[in-house]
């Protein structure tokens, strides 16, 4: 298959691309066990399988660091390539880079320390020992500031633009800054605007339990509905639901609580627009990094897409209502007015994976400026908690002062080291709004087909912008050629605006 | 976990124990992502998944065939190795010589001709196109020649021995002529004996349909019963029943159907003794040879001494029986004793894998007598029919001629060329009833113990005598230890004498 795709003048871009090939065959083994081990493993399977994915990621990582790959990147950069060929080389290029950046000591003792930190903190998120979870966060702090620092040194970024740059290739404080200060003007306002219009609406509650199998085969009619390929791609249970397996065989997982069926319903609609972006990756160069969905915020986007844009569209659940009485009999609270009702409540939470689409911000906005400085050394640990309680006043009106659970506590992220990643999952609102803002442009009848119940518009436009172009085009440059502009929230202002006020 | 079993003075040892502990940890994906390709991914999953399991098929062969290893084993034949090391070390070299006998072109042309064989042959089948299997056949069976001379070449066996000794380590044709020559004399006279007895049994039929959800339950309370593990291990579905996964988490599956719940629930028990022989495989040994399952024919007799031996025991019968009609609802059919008369119903048939315990025998002599001279090329493929066709009448008192689809070509093995494997089906039954014989020697009340319901001692022998050694010794040795004889067909003989005259 790859043959069709590779001259015979092109030795060098042949031979990393075949390398490219190899790993991504590999990774396809570590993602199905990766999946297997979250969706079906016994216990007692635990040990092993932990040994067999840390041999098959030792693997990729002295593929990645073969000493061989820089002299054929070197050599390829000569040869005639395509456009295409040459943009999967400036990926195979940032892929290298990400995976030779930082010595195998550091890695490894980031390795130790967040693994130490992520275990403990199982315990002490519940006994609310914020103390007891310090004691190891400084660890993984100091690793990952000097991991900050090395990535800005060799690439010249600030260091926390170098950090976010794993996740969200291109994207810089600069404009996270003016993205995320725009944002902090109009939401607190506009949150207390939405909870005061709110006070009139009170949505009937759906009465439980709720079976799971018609939860399941209702999460299975949804997906269908947003044109999941079940061909190529399965739904199954987790404790926490991801979107894993490969592009050619997605493995969705979402888990299911008889007493609440709204929530495993949305979830899953979120993982199918994770699904679908997977499922349409550009088939032909599959394996190729240039086939890599291009980042997390764009990912995000598409999930965001899915579950917000579309899932709580009148035309979406106007669809959904009769499915839900045909697998629960039917309710008042399940007219379509209600469940709109239902899936567009505001309220200002505690719980950042809790929250509605109106507040999701402020809870991003919050661990950004805070773990921005924390990288750049103008904070330490100790004073997370001051500011994780004034800014939740400031944002959300909240007090959580002692309640470190459900506050500085309560992401897997910072035991994790994931500094640079919360960004991502506002951008991807913001993307995702601009995706809709564009397709209203082009289609001035997008909101009537979507009441018609005909969605293929949407799954049209993001196929054709976002989903086949993978990584071909940088972020900018895709959000440019896709929407006439770079990121810009204003959208997601009036979107809000729009469905709220 | 393998530095507590590796000394410091045994440099080489270490060395191929560290390279046959990440031969298992990749075996490990590959075995999981094979499990998975049967039991859960969908049709378009199939491509990535082929070239994801060929990929790490390919990494196995280039470890084994490292060109260090010889030296590397050499080395270690002179180190202080404990026994168990050393047990191991053959163990090593008896995979080495697996790997490295044949040249990777023939290995290829092996691949291609059976795998286009194997093919045609699931349309050739139905179509009872004989001719058309014959026209691929033949260069399946010209390689095999191919194999079976080199390998008897570099090991001094004769030719059959050399491609039985894949599956059956030590076994010889010398021994199966034996055997199976001692069968022959009494197995067709005992079939015709059993089915003149069993005229006068009119056993009632169970009348289904037989709800699926409940044959699975009942399924998962036979393999309780028989002490599978569900902490390290699952029950699935999929279209050939296999037991598959790892020691560590041992994945079984079944299939189910409406109209019958006696095959998938002695299915189920049949692969319960395959997986609690590799749950109960030395745990501190795991992924050293040593640690392996000795030999398909061990293996056999550790399914039929569930199935058999003692699932269709009256002790166990009773057992299940109540378990039945919780299931289904209270029939007449279920009657522990009607039960017993189903499970033990003797009739000559066509397919081999539809046979009874009594007939089952006679098939695989039927195939041994055929493969054997096709091997060592005294018969052409051309003879098979009428070759089958006779002894078909002579052991079994069938007339085949012209039903191909049920004759020679009912099985996979042959269009895959697994010459030497269908022995090992009859042998495992053969050392199942010795088990018995000697577990009846060593606890004279075990049948007053398993009519009470208490199938322990079983299990306590199997786990000390056949589990846990593993590939600790040969398999005549490990016969002889167990039981203080070598393979010896009398005891399959006392056995269905016993139970069905």
């Amino acid at each position: 298959m790859l043959n069709t795709i590779l001259p015979n003048n092109t030795p060098a871009y042949n031979g990393l691309a075949e390398t490219w090939a190899r790993m991504h065959r590999f990774g396809h083994l570590e993602s199905i066990a990766g999946w297997d081990q979250a969706a079906n493993m016994p216990p007692k399977g635990n040990e092993a399988r932990a040994a067999a994915l840390a041999e098959v990621a030792a693997l990729l990582h002295r593929m990645q660091t073969d000493a061989q790959l820089p002299g054929q990147m070197q050599q390829a950069e000569q040869e005639a390539l395509s456009d295409h060929q040459r943009a999967n080389l400036r990926e195979m290029r940032r892929q290298w880079q990400g995976s030779n950046a930082l010595p195998e000591s550091l890695v490894q003792r980031q390795k130790m320390a967040t693994s130490r930190c992520e275990h403990a903190w199982r315990r002490q998120r519940p006994a609310n020992d914020w103390h007891g979870f310090l004691g190891n966060f400084r660890e993984v702090l100091s690793l990952a500031r000097e991991e900050a620092e090395r990535l800005s040194q060799q690439s010249g970024m600030p260091k926390y633009d170098a950090l976010m740059d794993r996740f969200e290739p291109g994207m810089t404080c600069a404009q996270v800054d003016a993205v995320f200060g725009e944002v902090r003007q109009w939401l607190p306002g506009l949150i207390q605007q939405v909870l005061a219009k709110q006070t009139r609406d009170k949505p009937i509650q759906p009465v439980g339990p709720f079976a799971l199998p018609a939860q399941r085969q209702l999460c299975e009619q949804a997906m269908r509905l947003l044109g999941f390929d079940f061909e190529a791609g399965r739904l199954d249970v987790s404790t926490h639901p991801f979107c894993g397996g490969v592009p050619e065989d997605v493995r969705m997982t979402t888990r299911f609580c008889s007493d609440d069926f709204l929530g495993s319903l949305m979830g899953t609609v979120h993982e199918t627009g994770h699904g679908r972006y997977e499922q349409n990756l550009p088939r032909e160069w599959l394996g190729q990094p240039v086939a890599d969905a291009r980042s997390m915020a764009l990912h995000e986007s598409q999930s965001l897409s899915f579950e917000m844009q579309l899932g709580a569209h009148p035309g979406f659940v106007r669809r959904i209502a009769p499915l839900v009485s045909q697998a629960f009999g039917a309710q008042p609270a399940f007219e379509p007015d209600n469940l709109l009702l239902l899936m567009t409540r505001v309220k200002p939470r505690l719980i950042r994976v809790d929250a509605d689409e109106v507040t999701y911000a402020a809870h991003i906005i919050l661990r950004y400026e805070i773990e921005k400085p924390l990288i750049e050394g103008e904070i330490e640990a100790e004073d997370i908690p001051a500011l994780w309680d004034a800014k939740m006043m400031e944002l959300l009106g909240l007090d959580t002062r002692g309640n470190f659970k459900d506050g500085p506590l309560q992401d897997v992220h910072w035991p994790e080291a994931l500094f640079g990643y919360f960004p991502c999952y506002s951008l991807g609102a913001m993307y995702a709004a601009q995706w809709f803002a564009a397709m209203r442009r082009a289609l001035p009848t997008l909101d009537q087909r979507i009441e018609a119940g005909d969605f293929s518009p949407v799954f049209d436009w993001l196929r054709t912008n976002i989903w086949t172009q993978a990584s071909r085009w940088t972020t900018d440059e895709l959000a440019r050629r896709a929407s006439g502009e770079l990121l810009n929230p204003a959208h997601l202002k009036a979107h809000l605006q729009a469905r709220y006020l």
